[in-house]
């Protein structure tokens, strides 16, 4: 039996605690915690409640840039059957992956206006937005979950009330989307906004949401801006079992775990290739590519990078190195728990 | 029970050890070291014990660097009961803290000149020490506690002996200022030194000093840089067991834990904005603010930097966007266990 | 006893876990792993075995880029007896350090052509590796260890099958170099690869050989390029017990623990002063000197850096401060365990 005293001593090492939700410690080990039932014991804060019978807010109340656009997604959180490793192998390895990799996740799926039909499935990451310097990002949001969720945005402007941030008494309606409710992000390219962001769940649940698959990408260019000719969005995460119910961390990329499993990305020599990279764990990555290199935002050459928790990292280069390359987090742990995946370029 | 071979196994891990003092392991979980008592078993530094009858060296036995001043600054190391969670309140997630955290803490306190009284209470972090390009910091500093303690600061220029560095029988005096002892530290801000750095605490029982509290932050400024209109240094930091006495780990900042509690930032649209954000625990953290972003020193636009033990990052930006904000560290276990803020905007 | 239940919830939160090799999980506190006995298990991957008959590639086969020249190594992996703590001493806390810290390390050592015999001992880290732009590196190397290992580069330009690294079926021979076989590694100084580099172990047991002391560093410069008056390499890195079999985690740097068992760096006034620092282990760390700073690749004064696995962080400064100071991991913890040394200025 792990005694309580020394249970309490490796908890007081800050291993064991994630976070504290509705006054429920979520430790690391727990397996499987009853989000939606937490919730539930959360109260509607004011603002929210007075704005409960509210209709949807009319679309484009406000403007976009000078020259932008308004640019509208109809977005859903929902359940989604996950299944980490599909292929059950991790070929870096050359090995068979045992145990259970499915669960419930929660994720961000794409629709058609007025969520008249899905755009393909619920994915991890969520939809891709993307707008030009002075465009206006609209995003309808509904919550098919039984937890209040959200989208808060990292890098783009939004006012107050559309941070998308459940915040305690304070919260707007944006930051407490109760379950079966909609409503509308409004979020401005405005210059200086450029660059390739995460945006994630920031409910009164977080970080369940984000530990359960609720993330995705914005990228915002200047109108000049050269397309990348490949241009892939990797999120560097874990899922932990109080989110999966699964019987231990597993080390991801986009949701999925080991070589062939993660995205194969597919290039071409003389393509324009950028990587986007984001950290939405707790842990701090670093980002390799065999037989390959980039300048960083500084100036200097690298093959290997650092970021943490919300960072973001953009890795672009010439593609002029044929082959099956590998692709990795660099914390030798993270690798082999299943953070790589194939790089193949022909 | 939790066996030998097993705790050696997880202590193995190096998830448990922090530091080893006089012989002494202390490991994270450990509640209130007594580290008065194991200080008392190091032996003192033959150059201390030299120097032990000396008199206060003499004011302004070096001159500043051309057209610099000499600031003279006097500082006490001193216990304060301090309170982590002063309104038992975490204002983001609208929930009671509870638990009891409160702590004999070290820390730093600025006192007018020859120590005749106070000028204030004791804070975490310490006074804030401020040069221009060629000046002079001239600290005399007291340790009014019962374990030797230090100053040691980043960044700015310094002889050897000024160092404030405990380093066994090398050590300076500056380095191993005895309970009751007082000392002259004399660091010259040196063209190359601008920049924002933290100070701290780096004698014998070094890390128990800087978990306790003791440490502040250094602003040094050439003389025709603007001074923003508001600037706040921010300590991420936990407060740990070994040092506290509490019964788990606390993530802070400026010593305190929880929105609410932490810094409550006050700024205008339009005000030059500087955060001066530390790392002075054993984690790595990410520095977000919602509904804002920065350049950082490479020209690209952030909202999320990673910073480890001892790094400096400064956020600087002219506010566009009045609001109720979140900042807090990105892991988010740590914003969890109270590394957060708000930071508003009229 | 350590319950089951409660042992898979500790290692579900991946604080136990380094890695899985054969099908074998590799726990935190595992002691002395048996690696060759679990790199037998591994089956040999079909490109290698089909290679298994050939000679050792003709030397030269690839042209180095215009101007540059052909500079050929001989390396060897082998056993080496190591000591982490030859003295027995920590200098900075003046204290001795108990236990036993010798095992039986895994390191690269350099021979004269075609082995004809050693270039000294073998060492932590391995041979520097160096040129300059357009030269090619041509390493001639064998494995005298009983499990297949590989020398995999960062940063210099090297073909698919140049990679030295296990990628499961799909292993070209560089990437599993079987006990008692040679291969030959042929690497490009292209244009924009100039810069330190880490190499290390990328075969099918990693990352059992990186923690056995399986790595080195490649410098590549410009010809234009001036040539640091004194340049040291610093591997920041853990020997954990699974690779070592000692009873716990030590911090070292280049191999070893605790201030004057680490390099003690001597240096001049006025002396041009690189530091190659590079982390090789599962932690992330921040390297500090004291009374000194250096300019980063952006353009910021420093003296703290953050790096991770993979990461290399040149310090480079003109030396203008004499003394005995110290260098270190601010990770207070690191620092306690071994990771800091000396830097001597006269």
């Amino acid at each position: 039996m792990f005694e309580d005293t020394d249970r309490r001593n490796f908890l007081a090492g800050g291993a064991g605690l994630i976070c504290t939700l509705a006054g429920h410690k979520i430790l690391a080990g727990d397996r499987g915690v009853d989000v939606d039932a937490l919730a539930a014991q959360v109260p509607v804060p004011p603002k929210v409640a007075a704005a409960s019978s509210r209709a949807l807010p009319l679309p484009g109340q406000q403007p976009a840039g000078p020259g932008g656009q308004r640019r509208e997604y109809w977005i859903q959180a929902e359940r989604v059957h996950w299944n980490i490793v599909p292929s059950r192998i991790d070929q870096m390895m050359d090995k068979r992956i045992p145990g259970h990799w499915k669960f419930t996740a929660w994720a961000y799926r794409q629709y058609t206006p007025n969520f008249a039909a899905p755009m393909g499935p619920a994915t991890i990451p969520g939809p891709l937005l993307q707008g030009q310097t002075n465009d206006q990002l609209v995003v309808n949001f509904r919550n098919k979950l039984k937890t209040p969720v959200t989208m808060h945005p990292h890098g783009i402007f939004y006012a107050e009330a559309m941070d998308g941030s459940y915040k305690g008494r304070f919260t707007d309606p944006g930051g407490f989307v109760r379950p079966g409710a909609t409503t509308q992000y409004v979020w401005d390219c405005k210059p200086g906004t450029e660059g390739a962001w995460p945006y994630h769940d920031h409910g009164p649940m977080d970080p369940m949401g984000v530990f359960k698959g609720l993330f995705g990408a914005i990228i915002i260019r200047k109108p000049e801006d050269k397309v990348p000719d490949l241009e892939v969005p990797l999120f560097l995460h874990d899922f932990i079992p109080p989110a999966t119910g699964l019987s231990a961390n597993i080390s991801c990329i986009n949701g999925r775990a080991y070589t062939g499993n993660t995205p194969t990305i597919q290039a071409k020599v003389g393509q324009d290739v950028a990587l986007h990279v984001f950290g939405v764990d707790n842990n701090f990555h670093t980002f390799h590519v065999h037989g390959h290199r980039w300048t960083n935002e500084a100036g200097k050459v690298v093959d290997n990078a650092t970021l943490g928790p919300g960072d973001s990292l953009t890795v672009r280069f010439t593609e002029d190195n044929p082959g099956r390359w590998l692709y990795h987090c660099h914390v030798f742990t993270h690798l082999h728990m299943g953070m790589s995946g194939w790089y193949v370029v022909s």
